[in-house]
């Protein structure tokens, strides 16, 4: 177990490394009868890839996804669908520096002494280019969703300390941040110059929303739709914090100012506000989802830094290669992956909450 | 799956509702060869008992654990370990006037949407007295960690809006907030009072420690360890967001601030800071495990709130019961609990990491 | 993990030893609306209790169920449903003399080589009143199988060597031996007589069927239904052997003698014959499941046998207590149960194996 | 979930159809330090090839491996280890005449029922060539098991109603049926002549030896050794039957005949006979692990025969293309493998049964 299998019934498996022959993720447990192709995957894949965005890696992968099982003429089967991704623009001859030293913030000391060698070119299996995999995953659940009336998307709430503090959906694909407030995107655009120009990095805040889902989605007790899609969102390489809703402001809230009242409209439940972020109880309310994600700076940076080697000795550090000075706006993506494939999960093993909901599908 | 068994190795299988007749947990996977008694149960159930803390419910239960089996002679024998909490103190009749009436920012609405039924005797499944299993379970998960020289806790870092500015390990115990700094406790105490005068509840954030995990703990892609443990954090009731290290302030630092340099003490790698909360790349780094947890304020309060009923009618509602008007000092052994229990699960998955763990195993 | 839980969906957690305090269950996932009270599961563990049948264990035990949570009015609510049954009759000191000697054909020596440590009174963990648990979370999932027309039945096929040749289903509980050919069951009790007066054991081989289940049940390649269903069976104690259908005599056939033609009966696909026992390529294919589990005789002799103790010196046993010269019959209800549990859980995984499933939850 | 992930620790994730661009495994969870490459794999993917033997089907691949990820300068990385074998001579013309008519014997008629599609071509996902996943990820798995000192073969017990009544090991691969007896292999020749003569097919009954696995190994209640193994097997496509040591021959021994004696041997234990083939109470009680599986005749047979369409009208078949007249000699690789799986699985999970276990690991 490496960890590189996630889900109840729609299960991923990930695999590949930044510097090997491919990478790729087999998706099992994707019901049939759903329209899949290698256009809608692509799609996804483009918002992430090198290149997609102006503050990025200069590694050049055109990341073209292939489908290798499971779809029959454009249509899932039910059988584990297969996906693959070659690596065309491998320099390892970059990364030979890195082979028997520890780079800040990295994985490769924690690589190194959890199994005792690694893969060290281009972080090996700890790369950002893993969540290649789950972003074309995401992409087969957000296919999904469609057919359930789901939409789930994400943007940039912060680069650094400049933070969106309008909305506007339409904005965020058109600036380099995936901000929704254009202001912000270009504040972001001069802290992002400034920090490159001194050799260094940036992190930022993502938040996603999942619309559409209906009350009672989420396990009672350990999988809670909030645990598992903080699960989801943390075991994103950057990631160092999640909040649903109000999150960490709600503990410095009162009771009386952090409950969502609920009401009717039109017949149906509804909340006045939305603290709660649409989950209560760790299920799904019918309100909008809310998650947000911390993104620490990327830690690879370009000045000098104090480190050791495999020996234990205290060495300076200087990473060459082709780096991302913020990742946040590729990781906008495969946030809403996370998201989809996780909420999609759940919604798969609610299905059998009810014995009534077990007839309806055995008995007509 | 109501998603009340969580674990890969060491699982554990909750149940029991508010009102029912008993809770309880069984503990599956834990090793053989532990020394485990209800002594050493109880002073975690005890933490958390109703009635432990100055400002928690008014009901009255003694929460006496009785192990039914797994252990033989005072010894866990590997199979599993089965504890029951009986119910002693259950007013039923306090609640009648919440079976048709959902509750804001309770579960009640969920749980209804998603079973079409549900136990409304005390918040049922979904009530803090879950934690009581949680609590249980993690006491095995301590006395295991133990022999592995690692030790965990956690205090009160705020209460609504106080916070604790200095650590007094000593202190952590001796105030009814679990603050290891006195003055905030005091601080807390007259907010508190005020609080409850106006009818109304508070929330707060608790930080928790794992000290002595040793490097290489957590597995590299989904179930990364931060990953696992915002998952088993994130699933206790109250808990809104979840943080590691620098967490969410991470964001807004460059990499320069934010990377943790390595370097050598005694001939061991070391971190001169700890930004990355013990964690990189998902797995344990050698240092100090930090976790944060934000937990809303309690939802029952006593003053009128608007809400809905089963008809989906607009209603006012008080609730009356005997609750908590902060839960956050009772979450300090259930955060502890939970980051125990996914610890020491990671761990025993971890033995496999390399083929000449395994060969120490069977191969001498 | 010590294996004690089973289900992907519907997940039971079993737990007790034969001399300890208690036994139990805790049955999770179970879908909410179902009428289960303790009468229902009463009258399957009735069906295994000591001294149900004439030739059984004298070990006098009422096996009083209770239920302890996740019904409420008599409803399932979806949270787990605990189970326990009370030791009574533990007449420990019967097994001082089996401390340190490891009795053929049971498990004390692999306990022992396991964990180090063993509860070796009455087996312990590994006696046959384990399978208590699974009883009583197969009369759940009985009641489950019954809202979807579902009917599970089994029955003893042979004892030692003598065979029934004839089916009439109201025998079956009409004979000690739950045989569906009283003339069989006469010549088994000859046999039985003949073997216990000999100080020896018998085994035999139980049939069970399952009708009512629709095509298309079971997962494609690990998880088939006959995969699923083979270790469901052959994790009962003492089961050698498991088949399906034709089972082992179908390697002795020919391609056209093993193949079941298909069919049309009033418009519906049926099968002329019945090899396959109701599985194809590890799916339901709507005829009458069928499979066979083979038990060895019971270990548990009172005639002298070798044997070696804890330090591996050689020694005569010779087994005083209370046992059962045959188990068969008391197994037949427990083989109903690991069927019915498995066919459950399979068919809650079935529910999303096609979207236009998953929009018939969802979307009305 | 399609039931294509199989599992604890060293799980493996199969894909692929057999007329699909390729098939392929993921193997997650492979301890870190193991010597794998691809002629490793490859020697025993051509021991299933099509061609290997001389009675199998003439689809003409040379099944090449590819190692994509996990493995480092010839060493597996812990990460997980992708392998893809491309698909060559699919000729899916020769199969346009089942794409609407349920072939018996086969999966056509259940997939259609679950799915509502499904890939005709050749078989789809339930084509045996799925094997070849299974075949690739047990090569990985004899490597681990290799360095444990742990040996695992199969061989055919019997050809339809040929059986091997010799041991000869060398014998194994000198024959087109892979027994150990060479007089019983003409015999099978002659017959398997005939058969294919009358346009028919056979099956037969493979054995599966485990030698050097240590006492313990196996989990004590549902995830037994013998119960793993059993699905393992029978999850293998043509399988109806599988029985452990003595299997359906103990149900009609008595005790004293089926139970094998404990003795010492230079202060080791060992037993006098071998009835519980290698594992009592689900755990290996260290003799050698003896498992039978009963193959079905193939199901493609080219006679024609009665069967019904889509539209469930009565229909002759007449199946063309290249099958194999039987299939058992191929399946003998694949039975090791999903038993080295299985075994080495379990022997990972087994590693933390004692706290004394898991301390050898972490406090050295």
């Amino acid at each position: 177990m490496s960890g590189s299998i996630y889900g109840n019934i729609f299960k991923i498996s990930t695999w590949g490394e930044s510097h090997g022959k491919a990478l790729g993720v087999v998706v099992d447990g994707c019901p049939a009868g759903v329209h899949i192709d290698e256009e809608i995957i692509q799609q996804d894949l483009d918002r992430r890839r090198p290149g997609a965005f102006k503050y990025g890696t200069k590694r050049n992968e055109s990341d073209s996804v292939q489908i290798l099982s499971g779809v029959f003429d454009g249509i899932t089967t039910g059988t584990p669908v297969s996906l693959i991704v070659f690596n065309k623009d491998q320099k390892s001859r970059d990364y030979g520096n890195i082979m028997n030293v520890f780079r800040p913030g990295h994985a490769d000391y924690t690589f190194q002494s959890k199994y005792g060698i690694r893969d060290y070119r281009g972080g090996g299996r700890s790369s950002g280019r893993e969540t290649l995999s789950r972003t074309a995953a995401g992409a087969i659940a957000r296919a999904c969703l469609k057919e359930l009336g789901i939409e789930v998307y994400a943007y940039t709430k912060s680069i650094g300390n400049v933070t969106a503090n309008t909305f506007d959906r339409n904005e965020i694909m058109q600036n380099p941040f995936c901000m929704p407030d254009r202001k912000a995107a270009e504040e972001a655009a001069v802290l992002m110059e400034k920090t490159a120009a001194s050799q260094d990095s940036l992190g930022g805040i993502i938040e996603c929303i999942a619309d559409g889902v209906p009350a009672g989605v989420g396990e009672t007790v350990f999988d809670k739709l909030d645990a598992c899609l903080s699960k989801a969102v943390m075991s994103i390489g950057a990631v160092k914090g999640v909040e649903i809703g109000a999150g960490f402001s709600a503990a410095g809230m009162h009771g009386s100012e952090n409950n969502d009242s609920f009401t009717a409209i039109n017949g149906k439940a509804a909340k006045l506000t939305n603290n709660s972020g649409g989950i209560l109880g760790g299920m799904s309310d019918g309100s909008q989802i809310i998650i947000r994600a911390a993104f620490k700076p990327t830690p690879s940076i370009s000045r000098p830094q104090k480190t050791i080697n495999k020996n234990i000795e205290e060495e300076e550090i200087i990473i060459k290669g082709r780096h991302d000075p913020v990742i946040v706006p590729r990781a906008v993506v495969v946030t809403e992956a996370m998201v989809m494939i996780t909420l999609l999960d759940l919604m798969l093993v609610n299905m059998s909450a009810r014995i009534e909901n077990v007839k309806k599908i055995y008995k007509g």
